[in-house]
């Protein structure tokens, strides 16, 4: 679950890189949105569940990860487009990881189910949000294919194991496997939640 | 005052669902905006105020409540014009009793008084802002007739009122009818403060 | 270091208040960027590292000192380009203080060093930061000429400096001289950060 973890964030971190690139950001709001987008997620989570220290500020070591990830990925940009289908399986592998480790943190701290639920979410989703906010863009994730409902999912469907009493390493690999096919599923074939337009002026 | 609170939270999801719908957000991005809407200006409060538990973690049923009301509103979206003095008098209801009840949890966490103030704005108008920066846009909060005015205005008033020993029943009306008419006349009469426009360059 | 901090978060709000008049917004808008501006970068590092309460809600005077400069700011903007040079100079010296302040803290709680550097930099640029997504833009610090990189070097420069028990005063002065030639050698020079430009479409 470590090295997942460890992976993800890095994917995190270059995905957050690439978004500073498109606004010509300079090497150090590249950091900062690497950061962010890697670690912003976790922060959130902790801090409106009110969980202090949190997590990154106990392992300096994540920070320099994401740091570096996130120059690294200026270096290498040109050649990502070609590491596409990776970079979307490392990502949704993050997204994963992410929710499960969400969910963990506020079971350990007894809140209600819904808030586990969200505590996923956030954990998994609001990385990416962090980032498109910083980006002054609409966070891609309230309207793209299926992503957040794959964090939903995903925690729903460990709850549900947790219910049955499954195994944590065997409910932990089910949830990849559900979670990580349903991603795939909903890049391939473009899956998308119905939208919803509102133009009325009320003014 | 629990009806009225809410009443106030349905009212903010509605708003926000009818934001991202602007935005052409799918369902999801819906459910957020709705839920951060209703829940973030408390949310935001309790964090900057330290007080953990987060009031909606410990009753899911707001949760449900206001997301139920965000994708419900992508259904009765196109006669919700119609309502649209219902939903402004509910939007300032919700407004003045998120404020009172800002004012109340910084006052039993012994704040001083400019906090207390402070602490029932952040409950009333945060929600409004996040939807805005989510949804990518300068909050009207900033720019529109007088609406974070109100809840100044409320919460000096509840203050001056609990100087004087008034009962809380009372007090609560009193500030209810202060801030509606206040609100209302603001409305009709298109109060606006005066704005600051400044545009001299400096590189 | 108090009377520094003083005309730190003066000078913050009045850069607060300038942009909100960039965006046309009403006076209540000028006053919360204002206060946004000038405080909320400490509010986002004692909420990062769960240092409650929050510094300001213990100095209510903070509170109306930002709000009266940015409120103070509307009715003289259009003399303030001539102090341009005062001005930068001001907020230079805001950036390093609240740096040093932001490493104190840090140091107090106990936090690894680069927690350490993380919380000088947050309570020195998060402010400029908030300030730019309720204004809708990009934020500055991530694109202008060194101006985060101060935060960072002074920052590394006081951990430097504590390593070797140089004592606190002159360690503060040697701070102060460093950042602010090497804040004003930037501005004078452009020195700059590389950029990084990333176009390429991967949809």
């Amino acid at each position: 679950m470590l090295v997942i973890y460890l992976v993800a964030i890095t994917a995190e971190a270059m995905s957050g890189a690439l978004a500073a690139g498109r606004r010509n950001m300079d090497i150090f709001g590249v950091a900062v949105i690497a950061f962010v987008t890697a670690l912003g997620g976790g922060t959130i989570r902790d801090m409106v569940l009110g969980h202090f220290p949190i997590g990154w500020t106990q392992h300096p070591e994540y920070v320099y990860l994401v740091i570096s990830a996130g120059l690294l990925t200026t270096l290498i940009a040109r050649h990502l487009l070609r590491l596409k289908q990776l970079f979307l399986l490392l990502d949704a592998m993050g997204l994963i990881a992410f929710s499960l480790i969400g969910c963990n943190v506020a079971l350990q701290l007894n809140y209600p189910l819904v808030v586990v639920i969200i505590s996923g979410m956030l954990t998994g989703i609001s990385g990416g949000i962090l980032r498109d906010v910083l980006c002054n863009q609409v966070p891609v994730v309230f309207r793209r294919e299926l992503y957040a409902s794959v964090s939903l999912a995903v925690c729903v469907l460990f709850l549900v194991l947790r219910a049955f009493e499954v195994n944590t390493g065997i409910s932990t690999a089910i949830c990849f496997a559900g979670g990580l096919a349903m991603r795939m599923m909903a890049i391939h074939f473009k899956w998308r939640l119905p939208t919803f337009s509102y133009q009325q002026r009320w003014e």
